[in-house]
């Protein structure tokens, strides 16, 4: 579009590409940012930059931090007796919310879905198997991986590998409705379902 | 919230300070922003500190532009008659979009408003009065403000004001739905409006 000079359609262009952001947010977000004073324009920019820099994921459980290992990994007062295995770093911040669970967390990156072809070991499984073999401490992983199809699976598919090894396998309880997203569960139904979970 | 790291925490601070942006939204697009390469986060960043540093507002028009005068203010093929004022640079960018007003802009910068303290002096006015004394070729001035409570005020308030030197004075048609806001209308809607013109 000629009428918008180039920093504008520039920056409209990059808003736009953000997830649920179309052209007329993207104009909008872009107008406000203009209209911002220029330290908090350059607040925004840097934090950008500042988050992608010094965000990278915990050599231990695979989440997000700028510490490693990560707060959660590291934090004496947390049980290291249990393990809660989920999708990825949003849902770490989703069970968080519910302050209940005070166990540590295991991160996959991801599902078994063999339909995209992703299998067992295109997801970050066999961390959470040596940390299991090399901590002896670890009485019940927990899994809470989504309640869809290939979170199910996937979920099957670990209790059935570590059957043999004696540990405690539990899977969150069926509160979070079926087909919904982990990310999106209100505390007290991710409460009820941290409750209610069951031996596999 | 202390699981978040701090560099997470703070895009996400920044990130819902943005209109219509909420705590979940900006949690989801900073998660977006960190799976991102680097050179793509690093590209938004980029651009917002740009837009902001090059973009400023016309001497002539008050238009956000990159170049002063601005790209139609400058357009020589653009018809010198005619003087089309807006409230705002994104008003511009709306009327542009019909493809059909060929004449010049003059962006307000908002609108007279006594319940919030915004008299004539307040807005980007004075020099609409100067630019038509000191430039002979205008014939028409088109008020293109919103069609709300403040707007309508302002056109009237601008119409009483050029009376007396002769200058046409025009204000856009109604097909705009009253109480509505021009940024959002569709091209066609803006197209019969600009039509639809009638003389104070």
């Amino acid at each position: 579009m000629r009428y918008y000079a180039k920093p504008l359609g520039k920056l409209i262009g990059e808003l736009s590409k953000l997830p649920g952001i179309g052209g007329k947010t993207a104009q909008r977000l872009a107008f406000h940012i203009l209209s911002l004073p220029d330290s908090e324009a350059e607040a925004l920019a840097e934090a950008v930059v500042e988050a992608k820099h010094n965000m990278k994921y915990c050599s231990v459980c695979g989440n997000l931090t700028d510490t490693d290992p990560c707060a959660l990994c590291g934090d004496s007062t947390r049980s290291k007796n249990t393990i809660c295995v989920v999708e990825s770093p949003r849902d770490v911040f989703a069970m968080e919310r519910i302050k209940e669970y005070k166990g540590l967390y295991h991160v996959l990156h991801g599902v078994i879905s063999p339909m995209d072809g992703i299998g067992p070991d295109e997801i970050n499984l066999k961390s959470l198997i040596l940390r299991l073999q090399s901590d002896a401490e670890i009485s019940e992983v927990i899994l809470a991986t989504n309640p869809n199809i290939e979170g199910e699976a996937t979920a099957m598919y670990i209790a059935r590998l570590l059957k043999p090894s004696g540990i405690k396998v539990t899977r969150i309880a069926h509160g979070i409705p079926v087909g919904g997203d982990l990310e999106y569960a209100d505390e007290i139904t991710l409460l009820k379902a941290m409750e209610g979970r069951r031996e596999l």
